[in-house]
């Protein structure tokens, strides 16, 4: 099956059900990975503690005090992440500690693009706060580009979708409908 | 300055202070661009309209039967994306569409990355139900990978992080305290 004219194509249904535990809608259809990170990820709360942990801060008291967020909704959070399997949680000395695990470090790229497009779209007068670097050798970061398996850069006109192992009915569905959209479109410009 | 050796240093103080206009809590100390971004995208469903605008859909009816959210929260959350530039309207023919501006399209790593993550984090146990793909060629996109200026790939644990001109004190105390802490570890670990 051929790349679509359209960036990407898919279906997530979202449930407007309450989930006691996170607090918010839960994305009942999953066909659309976008909206599975989004579900595991919870909340933005859950971003920022992961983000706390990448930065070095390891105890209860310290993601409290960086985040400002109240002690029931951070423990929440935390047991929230532990569960999916994002944060560990182990005894050091007599006091508790947390720690990313490698699910929860791959979260890093996601975290770094988010500090990216904010310094570029939203930027504070006075410039970034921070600046991510090679520590080896201090040169700092490139933006995040995205390529293919072969090494090509690929700007946002390249991608092209198709449908994978997992599509479903309705994925497939609305891969067809933007496909034939985007030919009608293609003809009528001719 | 140089690098920390951790890889994010910073202070994101996140006050519990409600805002009418997006139903959540705000960001008033901005010295953080990640937590910026965060505010800006406001919630889970700003960035999913923002999936859906990438995916082709243009129409508000689209986009609530695609997501199935309400009218109301969906006016609102195009409200927001079009105050902060992420989203323009425009008339086409008797009806009105929805695009992303520049800042928009920009996104559209971030969420690529949700996207991989979810598939290899969050599998559904079929596979994944779409494939980014080169629209050229049909090979499929590589993992996002993080590089430097000099275009040396980064893991993890190659990065560091520097205060940059917009770091207030708190950041930069903060940055000075891990600093310390991990050099404090480096030497009991000798």
């Amino acid at each position: 099956m051929k790349p679509v004219n359209r960036f990407l194509v898919g279906s997530c249904k979202l449930p407007l059900t309450g989930d006691p535990h996170v607090e918010r809608v839960t994305f009942e259809d999953r066909n659309c990975s976008v909206a599975r990170s989004v579900d595991v990820l919870g909340d933005w709360w859950n971003l920022l503690i992961v983000r706390e942990l990448l930065w070095g801060a390891t105890k209860f008291d310290e993601f409290q005090r960086n985040l400002e967020i109240s002690k029931g909704i951070l423990s929440k959070r935390l047991k929230l992440l532990q569960d999916y399997g994002i944060v560990v949680k182990h005894t050091v000395g007599s006091g508790t500690e947390y720690a990313l695990t490698e699910k929860g470090r791959a979260l890093h790229v996601i975290i770094i693009a988010m500090l990216q497009w904010g310094d570029k779209w939203n930027p504070l007068a006075e410039g970034a706060p921070l600046i991510p670097v090679n520590r080896k050798t201090g040169a700092p970061l490139a933006p995040v580009k995205l390529a293919d398996l072969n090494g090509e850069p690929l700007e946002l006109k390249d991608l092209g979708l198709i449908v994978g192992p997992g599509a479903d009915e309705t994925t497939r569905e609305r891969l067809d409908r933007l496909r034939q959209a985007a030919q009608q479109k293609a003809a009528a410009s001719r």
